[in-house]
């Protein structure tokens, strides 16, 4: 068993014996994790750039943004369980199709938005 | 080397290859990871509840569910990747307090936020 | 001056007795928008349709629901001013788009997404 | 009436003509706007702060924010509206507490979130 696995078991068996399984709709832990995104966003919201990369050295700020970050996985993980999707698998394949999009010339430096795929 | 490091492997070198580092800000990151989570739940917006249940039997709904879910994982994946913090431990910490603040009595079949800890 | 412009002066003012420009750019005000359309629909997230329906039945969730609509316009307009854009006037240009997109009879009774204007 | 409420007006015959009222719950149309938000956060995601608040001189670029802040201000109208909420009246109220949490002593040149008012 995976490590993503074994944390999609416990999402669920944490649900189970709560009883939770009736709010736990895909629709519903979409918008949990849109709102976990929302407080993530919000930590970074008025740092300028070069703050928000040295975020991790200011203890406090660092364990907030530690915590939305937990949020935003618990909620992955037990969204993409619920709809029997791989989240690993399904990323590796959006970036099968990344390689192909943005090739390394064209984009180097540049971050602009590729055209879809024929 | 687990999946998830395997992943942000590929993340960090396919920002490298293209020298994107300097658009990866954590800031930059929560954002992209908040716009890709606001398509995500727009794929649900007009569906009821058992309509969502049901959205992996239609092919076309399941491949954008699929593709969105992948874009969220991609972006929260090489967000911690830039944080130096690990997903699956930081979700198994916020899943400790979890187990602490929503007892299994008080939240039977209730979903209420619960008070933060002492 | 609309009610509207009478908002967005009193923002300005806020904004500017506390010396707070340098943190209003578009990037910052986007952040903060979508940091409380997080907040907001986290408000909703395990309500049934119909529970939904009767929010502002209940008085202390009609206060937060009420709450994080008024930060979403505060921030909604704060934006709209440093861009000069007129919030209702874009409103009504989107609308003329959505007449001509969404014509009645297609569309009764069906929410799909339409094609773009050709 | 005021252009707020012509605005509402029409979003809400709009909605009737399609007969999309049972499309539109407050649950719904949150959700509809976390979407919309998500959309206009990624118009700002890869700019630098200054790129951002030169935004409106690259006409494709001004076209989409614009188009992107009307959608926000459409499903938060339409909002408000199915919730009896005056938008600008809820602004004001929360920005009377503003004025009592941040005090322009105390918050001149930073933008800490203030503690809650007792």
């Amino acid at each position: 068993m995976t490590e993503l696995e074994e944390l999609a078991g416990r999402l669920r068996r944490f649900a189970e014996a709560r009883e939770w399984q009736r709010f736990h709709t895909p629709k519903n832990l979409a918008m949990a994790l849109a709102g976990e995104a929302g407080e993530l966003v919000a930590e970074f919201q008025w740092l300028t750039p070069e703050e928000s990369a040295a975020v991790m050295g200011d203890p406090e700020a660092a364990a907030r943004v530690r915590s939305e970050i937990a949020d935003v996985m618990i909620y992955l993980s037990r969204l993409a369980d619920t709809l029997g999707i791989d989240l690993v698998e399904a990323a590796h394949a959006k970036l099968d199709e990344g390689d192909r999009r943005y090739d390394v010339e064209t984009y180097r430096g540049t971050i602009k938005k590729a055209p879809p795929l024929p």
